[in-house]
């Protein structure tokens, strides 16, 4: 059947379980956002601002599986290039589609508006050419075959594509068919594969398993879990992967961090005469400072499609197939009995104290919940999350590797949309807030009920440990009356701030009711340099902190 | 002498009149930092964004010259591209500086924070390159020819560039010394271009002459003044320059822009004989449509570096100086007495009326003073603020060619910013300042004490008007109590509200008084499809304004 290309458009996101698109409105982008309020499945999310939209339509899809953004031309699409860049960084799959003038003025180079005044109308698309997976600036001509290419590489890569729209094509009728996207793994290889490193593992006195990132996005983490669950190989995972492994299963060591905060683990480690990286991305945060000694070509590196096995590379084999394969083929079951040392201990809150980090991320850990999704954004706040036992079914997310400061707010808005049955929790930090707080305002507008936690520190801490010197005017902010925010935006939302231990506590037994109904917004006074005591390791000059 | 890099950067800022630099710290650009925060008569301030601080920078260099700011790598320098690409259209000369990791670390490729996973440093330089004039990614050996080589293209086209700066170039040694930038006519071309000008003038009936923005960016303001009030030649200005000829000159007719608004001019205009465009760009808003009839080759159009005379193009003949040229061999008086009918009529306000555009732009027209910097936010108002009569040395800002939403909050900071002598009056829409309503705390911190009228009209009225229905869901945005904000920003403010013309009357009474001492917020309230008049030539549907 023959119907308009923007629908086509809307139809194929839905299909990819994209039933809400984050965006702002423009006048070349019109006919897209009205094919999205048109239709009956897909909900039009008007965001605040570009970069907002960009980093909610990077929640959502980490969540949901793909996200997608709308922006208009030029203006719109570069202020969400950053959140864009985050998704590419990160390896989420988001469709950035840009409404663009119409094809005629295009090729007449008519001097419009959102041009940078030389007529240059593909000059964005070059830019974000630098930034995600594959670009299309659509025609008429190519329109159908263009858009199924770039959401073929989405779908593929797990990263996200960008799609200019003319005016004009988004009324071109297309056939609405299209070929379905198969991935698989080469039959041949994946055997292969399965066979070597189950032979590996069997030869081996101490295996182990890192779970990571890329596992989670290459839809692995049910597999792994099987996988791991038994054979009960030890486990733990990097930073970006803490939420992977389910963390009551046997020989789970936690997150592979320092030695310091972990030594069962580090210990194990680096011992271990098998490694089997899963899914791994091995950068500076990542992996605490590179704070590993094996080289690739020692290990089983397991990629999103290929595996690396002590440097020998399969190529096309899918990580997902390859646990089901492992899961399936291996009789070997670890005589290991670890016992792990992370989780931090039950914290009491008797007597009255400031409140600081030692009491935030315990209490914290025992108010998780199963399913829960917990957002720690960019700075000093993952060091808090790495020590915790986290419940069943939770996913925790991070930018350790693009590291945008706000980030966290607007994404906790994506996942609060992605699935509005599970509880979104957020912990930002004051200085993080201030960029994107404003995105607060679509929470309560889309009635989403999330948990947000911000850390009123005085400014950048994490940049304070960095630098030469903490006090340091330029990691100073404008001083901000957080808690009024929730007021300015209107909307039913649970206000408190908590300056001591005991209100903390207090503040989070209020939480538990008031959530149900409503979001919360809670403000917590800390010291400008006080951290998470696992980010020491970062510090640059520790004598500064302990004036 | 030799100082080090980091130093000779804010030194060679500083000889550019730039005193002020905006930005985010980030790890990778804390010796930029600390060398603004070392050198005495330069300021490091902090912006609660990038896009913010870009915006900021973009209008200090509206009215101070030049403007910078300052990001660290990957993260911070894409959310500044928007607003980097607005100066580009609109040309800002702004010298966009990046903090990029240590130079070992780019060439070994290692994995850090800040990176797209795929270990391409120069990824965003190549982004960069699309939207700015030149880009130089600096190393030790080539830093300070690079550096001199952007700021002088900055310095020549008056458009913004980009440079990146590894950590360890920070620290290299140079001279202190470098090659001041002059810049010159060729002497025979501008004798033969101003000969060939008057001579034209001369045999003409009805000479005109149109000014426009790069009349002003190019500092041809004054000479062009001077011109025309010695010649009494009549002239009119396109949008975007209605700033630049004194209202009060002999057979100055107002802004040009369609043949409702101002008549006397368009049929001068149209019936001209010899049409001089002085700096002027056409595009469709700022013709208000392509609303003229003449070709390029019928006119004389005087570029910033260029002339073409009837078709004939004399290059390098620098605008300013063909109008002192001018200025100094023309005799040619115009006889013409021309009765402008720009200017609004002077309000009353006795009747008790809800309030709307006709009571808004008359009224500030006479709140106006000279001197003042008047901001008019994207969107429907600055067809509020052309068809005023502006006090002299009034400088007016608008994006009428980038045209992006939320650019004119920030922008208004650094207009107040580069000179705390003037007065800066802002006119922002509610979708607008949504966007980038945090620049306001920037605002106080710094201790600047702008006017700000923060026109509630529950969403996008500007794109109801372009679309095909006013009642478009997507035009509507979340609901603030915009007067809240100040609080939740701290400092001192005067904040108030008006619902009808009495009370817009009655608060710029006491707006008179306040605004020297502190910040002025002001909330009007308007209808939702409440236009000035002049923006009907852009209504699309204008039957659906009259229900």
């Amino acid at each position: 059947m023959k119907i308009k290309f923007a629908d086509y458009l809307v139809q194929r996101l839905q299909e990819l379980g994209i039933t809400e698109v984050f965006g702002l409105p423009g006048d070349y982008n019109f006919k897209i956002v009205e094919a999205i309020e048109n239709n009956k499945d897909v909900k039009w999310i008007g965001s605040t601002n570009e970069l907002n939209a960009g980093y909610a339509a990077d929640g959502y899809a980490r969540i949901k599986g793909f996200g997608a953004m709308v922006s208009t031309f030029g203006v719109g699409e570069l202020s969400a290039m950053n959140a864009i860049a985050g998704s590419m960084a990160e390896n989420v799959p988001v469709i950035k589609i840009v409404g663009a003038p119409e094809t005629k003025h295009i090729e007449n180079k008519t001097l419009l508006h959102h041009n940078l005044a030389n007529v240059d109308y593909y000059a964005f698309e070059r830019a974000y050419s630098n930034i995600v997976e594959t670009t299309a600036f659509l025609n008429k001509e190519n329109a159908k075959s263009e858009l199924d290419r770039v959401l073929e590489v989405m779908i593929r890569s797990k990263k996200p594509v960008y799609v200019a729209i003319p005016v004009d094509v988004c009324e071109v009728e297309v056939e609405d068919e299209y070929k379905k996207v198969a991935i698989k793994s080469n039959s041949d290889n994946l055997k292969c594969a399965t066979e070597e490193i189950i032979s590996l593992i069997k030869k081996s006195k101490k295996p182990i398993v890192i779970a990571d990132i890329l596992a989670q996005r290459f839809a692995a983490k049910k597999a792994l879990n099987n996988f791991l669950t038994k054979t009960k190989i030890p486990s733990c995972s990097f930073v970006r992967g803490m939420d992977i492994v389910d963390n009551d299963t046997k020989n789970y060591m936690g997150v592979y961090s320092a030695k310091l905060a972990n030594k069962v683990c580090y210990d194990y480690f680096n011992s271990s005469d098998c490694i089997i990286l899963s899914g791994c991305v091995l950068s500076d945060l990542n992996t605490m400072g590179f704070a590993y000694n094996f080289k690739l070509d020692e290990v089983v590196d397991i990629q999103p499609d290929y595996v690396s096995i002590k440097g020998k590379k399969i190529e096309n084999v899918l990580i997902k197939d390859l646990f089901e394969a492992l899961y399936e083929k291996i009789s070997y079951v670890s005589e290991e009995n670890i016992i792990p040392e992370f989780g931090y201990k039950k914290t009491t809150f008797e007597k009255d104290e400031k409140l600081s980090a030692k009491y935030i991320y315990p209490r914290l850990q025992e108010f998780l919940k199963e399913d829960d999704i917990l957002l720690t954004e960019v700075g000093i706040i993952p060091f808090g999350a790495m020590p915790m036992k986290f419940p069943k079914g939770i996913s925790v997310q991070n930018q350790m590797l693009w590291g945008s400061i706000g980030w966290a707010t607007p994404c906790a808005f994506g996942c609060a949309m992605a699935d509005r049955s599970r509880r979104t929790i957020l912990i930002t930090g004051d200085g993080s807030h201030q960029l994107t707080a404003q995105e607060i305002s679509a929470m309560m507008r889309n009635k989403v009920k999330p948990v947000i936690f911000v850390i009123n520190n005085s400014g950048y801490t994490v940049e304070r440990i960095l630098c030469d010197n903490v006090d340091y005017d330029y990691n100073n902010i404008a001083s901000w009356n957080y808690s009024m925010l929730p007021k300015v935006f209107s909307g039913d939302c649970f206000v408190k701030s908590a300056k001591t231990n005991k209100e903390f506590d207090e503040v989070l037994k209020e939480v538990e009711n008031e959530q149900k109904d409503r979001m919360c917004y809670i403000e917590l006074f800390t010291d400008y340099l006080d951290i998470p005591p696992l980010a020491m390791n970062i510090v640059k000059h520790p004598e500064q902190l302990k004036k």
